[in-house]
């Protein structure tokens, strides 16, 4: 392992964290709060980066194992560094609070710690939806234009980074199909900024929304969510973008290079409506005697499965309190999640289908042993290692939430509050039911809890092998 | 399909379900109960089975599609026609809690619409636990003995049938080998009623309770289960029975023929006694603060252990009242059950070893990725046929699980309730937590409901695949 490199590539990213910081840090002065926990951070994260920066001479010998391990510790560093403000400004609890927030942050959980968010610093609650939209993304995209400089190649980290398990490479050179995804994405952020704007949403609260949209995420800064707001049309604007970030981004390429037709070909996003639409029918109708109108019934639907399919996990009504139906029809749409190329998490959209696909040849094939059939997606067949692949991953990520409710069962907190936490961390989600629901946080938890959740969300946020990768001896022996 | 051989076949199964039913009527004679719920119920069965035996006369065209029908038939058929004593002497409520009692029996899955077991007949509450002891070993295997008076290969029933993912036959011929799997299976149930005799039971008592742990059922006719007896004796045979009950049957036959080093070289048999005993020791350990002494937490711990694996149900304390760590656990261990060729259900330690193996391989090869390498149990490598078909029996089970766990939503109940009703259902184990926990009941439950779990009972039972398959068009095309 070049560690050297590794350490050199995660101080180019911990120089982004800090100039991150500036922004949130140019917030609390707009509104006349101590700037201090921001220039504290960034100063300490500025000393802990220069040393690989600058003093370091690595080689350059840079393998899949390289790329995996600097993407785990990437990601576990900005969230150690992350927490700084949070932890200067005293506010936020003890330091591992901080770090879940953080970590909850970056892998777009938003899963929260806080037990009252109104009346806190307006610099560090941005800071706090900023994180979202930097992970949203992935920081490591954004480096992709970085890594050049380096004077390596950064395939390995693309695809470590990349969600889904279909690669559709926008364009040939990484970089610049980076920078397509990129301007996809901030457009997408200003036009419901703006939206929000008109909708009567303040400055403020319009773009820490729509950071935390665009990274399906999902903290606010209030404390019931987006149902504070008590604004109809905002709750509208926020389904509606937060299905939009919940696609794959290819298909907004394909619509602006005029291949709206084979965009809308894609079996994924088919699948994606449709499970959209009845979700949203069929929690509206157990809705029926909850809310008056139809309207309502539609609206609230629509906004909990848009936030949860999305896996940003806003809520714009306490849905612990509605019947059960829905309640686990939301928990099994946290399973699934969004499209693969999206911000969203979860087991995503096209190895669900994948998996539908390869149970129902299993089954076909009892009778016909003999016959040879392949499963496909967008017409295309698939290898049996691709098909070996996606199950493997559906099977981990369930032991994985087995395993993870286990231990977090040392809490002792009820059946429902232990494993809706586990699937909500792993599916980077953020709320689940009961004490984590969405009128509830995670602030009760153990610190091994907390530690577990936070490796949950690392792990789902890294489509968990290239975490996993990590522990595997043969990813540490020498080639 | 040769639907006259499939409904001949049944029929004759039917008739052995008529014989069976003389056993409890005798009890009921015993005790100076009424005969005439179960006297109606055999006419009821003479009548519907002579109909198909003695009329029909089939061509002899018997496939595979034919075996898995009549298969997911019969568990229908006895089922149904078991119901009737139930049904006829008025204290099992309604005809579909009556089914559901029955099926739940056949499964050997245990799980009960009683809210108040002690009072009822004795010959009704033999009949439950002899369903269990009939439904443990397969009513099928049974049936292998009558099968080539029809002159019938009973290979397909075979397969439907035995469990686990890996075949281990005994000996060449079925009908054989279902004839020393039976002599095991008739040997350990007299033994353990010997054994539960001498510890103080009552000869009623110790029989049921042979029969239910034999079947790895689980109804007890006593409310509170085993736990009602208060005899630490009777809890420690029971665990130890309802062990041996999991094990491979073949291991007892290889160690019978004096090749007890291969049978204990079995990589199941390692994996489920390290998973047992690490289950009870972390168990034990939880429970610290509820049991006084070492000993009662260990003999608890082992209890409930032992009787989530082998699936069986029984309760030697109100286990939903522990600590959620051990509760997680015990959830965790009604997903995983048995091992191979038991009469134990869930997916099975054999499938689960496998399916680790696979993920583990999964996860080097990312790093490697030429490298071939090939999953092995017992030392002999797997075809990547199994191993896609074990995975795709995990996948299947889990969706299941989601899936009917947000239909019986619609009735209302907690999270816990919901999910482990249907948890402890497809794994025939029997209780869940909360309201369908050790002192709860599925009485509740609406007839959807009921319907819905009782069908994944049956899914459990025969292992899915002979049962979804009936659901794929290709089952019923003309070959």
């Amino acid at each position: 392992m070049n560690f050297k490199l590794v350490l050199r590539i995660a101080g180019f990213t911990l120089l982004i964290e800090a100039g991150a910081m500036l922004v949130p840090m140019g917030v609390s002065l707009l509104y006349g709060e101590s700037p201090i926990p921001f220039l504290c951070s960034i100063l300490i994260i500025l000393a802990a980066a220069c040393v690989p920066v600058f003093l370091f001479k690595p080689k350059k010998d840079f393998f899949a194992r390289e790329g995996f391990f600097t993407v785990g510790l990437i990601w576990v560093l900005f969230g150690v560094f992350g927490a700084l403000p949070f932890w200067f400004s005293r506010q936020f609890g003890p330091y591992i609070d901080c770090f879940f927030e953080t970590i909850s942050g970056f892998t777009t959980t938003g899963a929260t710690i806080l037990t009252a968010i109104e009346g806190l610093p307006m610099g560090l609650l941005f800071w706090r939806s900023f994180t979202h939209w930097l992970g949203g993304m992935g920081v490591l995209i954004l480096t992709t234009a970085l890594l050049p400089f380096l004077g390596i190649s950064s395939n390995f980290l693309i695809r470590a980074e990349s969600p889904g398990p279909v690669k559709s490479k926008l364009v040939p050179r990484a970089s610049q199909s980076s920078k397509i995804l990129y301007s996809i994405y901030l457009a997408l952020t200003v036009l419901e900024t703006l939206c929000l704007r008109a909708a009567g949403f303040s400055w403020y609260d319009a773009v820490t929304h729509a950071m935390s949209t665009a990274g399906t995420g999902g903290f606010s800064d209030m404390n019931s969510s987006v149902g504070s707001f008590g604004n109809p049309a905002a709750e509208i604007i926020i389904t509606v973008f937060m299905l939009l970030f919940s696609v794959n981004f290819a298909v907004y390429f394909l619509i602006l290079t005029g291949k709206a037709k084979q965009a809308l070909k894609s079996d994924e996003l088919r699948f994606f409506v449709i499970m959209v639409a009845a979700s949203t029918a069929a929690i509206a109708w157990n809705l029926r005697d909850v809310y008056q109108t139809v309207g309502d019934c539609v609206r609230y639907a629509a906004f909990q499965v848009a936030s949860i399919v999305s896996t940003t996990g806003f809520a714009s009504a306490n849905y612990d309190l509605w019947p059960e139906f829905s309640k686990m029809l939301l928990v099994v749409l946290t399973f699934i999640g969004a499209c693969a190329g999206s911000t969203g998490g979860g087991i995503k959209c096209s190895r669900i289908l994948i998996l539908v696909r390869s149970a129902a040849r299993e089954v076909r094939s009892i009778i016909h042993p003999r016959a040879v059939s392949v499963v496909r997606l967008d017409g295309a067949p698939l290898s049996e290692a691709t098909l070996h692949t996606t199950q493997c991953y559906f099977i981990i990520n369930l032991s994985l939430v087995f395993g993870a409710a286990i231990l977090v069962g040392l809490d002792n907190f009820s059946f429902g509050t232990t494993l809706t936490a586990v699937i909500t961390c792993i599916s980077n989600v953020g709320p689940g039911l009961e004490l984590v629901g969405p009128a509830g946080n995670f602030a009760a938890f153990s610190v091994l809890s907390k530690l577990v959740l936070a490796f949950l969300m690392v792990l789902g946020r890294l489509e968990m092998y290239p975490i996993l990768v990590l522990f595997s001896r043969s990813a540490w022996k020498r080639s």
